[in-house]
């Protein structure tokens, strides 16, 4: 069971317990990696959303994306890995929400919204939102790896895992731990600064023999609301002639819109009535790109 | 010396030439400290730039404020440990400049720009700008001190340390391997989603006993070009009102600028005179913020 410990004592307290035998710890790997086998073998499909970069909007991306599968009808699981920074509990509007365990008491539950997306973080096992985890690479890939094997997601249509920014230990560990994963996708905004990150994750997906599902450019341009003209803030196209050259699918782009800021500061979930329509539709054209990606997947 | 290894196949090696006898570790540590502990000696004020959340604009503001500090006649040097997606060789127009020996040939020195500010990060070592390094958190933790250890700074007045957004190994790191650091300067933007992160970093320096200099909020408002109008896409005032709570020192906004975007994007520093006025003296105030934190330091 998932054991949070947020100050330095502690995390050095937990390193000690794990200084077990080599062969205690491999038995510990094994039966992991068979509880994770298990718990994700009712999952039909399984994707990251990743980014080289941090802020270019994953975690938007990713709440956007369950709400329209959901609002589908698919039941629909998200995992929030980014352990140190966990932003899902306020986008989600499930802020001090907790896991109860289940009934057999050898797991968790994930936390569900009124969509009934079922949701799990580290945000909803510290103590308080303000307290910093500091814990270093190793103990992070330890807990991405038990926010799967602990948590008892059931039967899920679409299991979409929210990463931290960057090509570190936790998505390196859900592409080593987590079975049959349909791939990635990566979010990036138009900015060269952003373009150079995302080219490093396409090729660090690659080297982790894992599909790329595609690029969505986020922060595309924005629209004033005072006079309705647009103006490309952080640039525009950037991210599909990025897609084109590293030969990857462009799934589409969203604009920069300051209501959905206000809407996933506030827990209000994107696809719904007071999301202006412009950031709705872009969402719904890249479900439907990407599934005609995962579906062409699925027929090769 | 350091050695860059881009594939997990080399960094297993690399890891196998770290199974060491537990002496062999700890007298390799203690020479590594010891010769941080020479290399900055001669180094005045040294402080980090941090974030919880990731693109909110960190590197900008180190790259502003090592401008800035420069063209006041200051020596500067500007240390990127951003491993995985360093981006400050492109922000500052070094893209494809390697570091050199030193005539002794036991360090290596840092790249100068035009307006002479010492330069190293990650992204000055590797082979190709879009090879990822795919590198666990210990790993990243050794880079880092590397990066200190190994490069011959020289007496610098102002050493700026740009860290990977979050509470993980780079920080923790600096933290604990680099003596008489003034402590760390936190960017925001005023969304909820990124206060809420900086209120968790705000406690990780407190715990780590290093000073907080003061919280900048970036991305604060966004004046459109076509009609002049002032739109808070990220909101607006909430990073000044989050660290009155949290009772550290405010140093400053930073509004939207599409053109500093496009100047970083291309190397151009970022208080230059095409740079426009509104965000050249916003970084110029929050300077003067800034040294009085620092000098009050001082003083005490």
């Amino acid at each position: 069971m998932i054991r949070v410990t947020t100050n330095n004592r502690e995390a050095d307290d937990a390193k000690q317990k794990q200084a077990m035998s080599p062969e205690e710890r491999q038995r510990q790997v094994e039966q992991q990696q068979q509880l994770i086998a298990q718990r994700s073998a009712a999952i039909k499909h399984k994707f990251a959303i990743i980014s080289g970069k941090g802020g270019v909007g994953k975690t938007t991306v990713a709440v956007g994306l369950a709400a329209v599968l959901a609002a589908e009808g698919h039941s629909v699981g998200l995992l929030d890995t980014d352990i140190t920074g966990p932003n899902i509990p306020l986008m989600m509007g499930l802020e001090g929400q907790r896991p109860r365990a289940s009934e057999s008491g050898d797991a968790i539950l994930p936390v569900s919204t009124s969509a009934g997306i079922k949701v799990m973080s580290m945000g909803m096992l510290t103590q308080h939102p303000d307290t910093p985890v500091i814990w270093r690479g190793p103990l992070r890939g330890i807990a991405v790896q038990q926010l799967i094997a602990d948590v008892e997601w059931g039967p899920l249509d679409y299991f979409i895992i929210d990463m931290p920014p960057g090509t570190g230990d936790e998505p390196l560990t859900i592409a080593q731990s987590l079975p049959q994963i349909d791939g990635m996708i990566i979010v990036s905004t138009p900015q060269e600064a952003s373009l150079v990150d995302c080219r490093k994750a396409i090729n660090f997906v690659r080297q982790l023999d894992l599909e790329v599902l595609g690029v969505i450019e986020n922060m595309s341009g924005f629209i004033c609301p005072h006079c309705g003209q647009e103006t490309a803030i952080f640039g525009s196209g950037g991210a599909e002639d990025m897609a084109k050259q590293m030969g990857v699918s462009f799934l589409g782009r969203l604009p920069i819109v300051p209501e959905v800021v206000q809407l996933t500061d506030n827990g209000v979930r994107v696809n719904g009535p007071t999301v202006p329509q412009v950031f709705r539709c872009g969402m719904d054209n890249i479900v439907v790109n990407w599934s005609a990606v995962i579906q062409s997947g699925t027929d090769s």
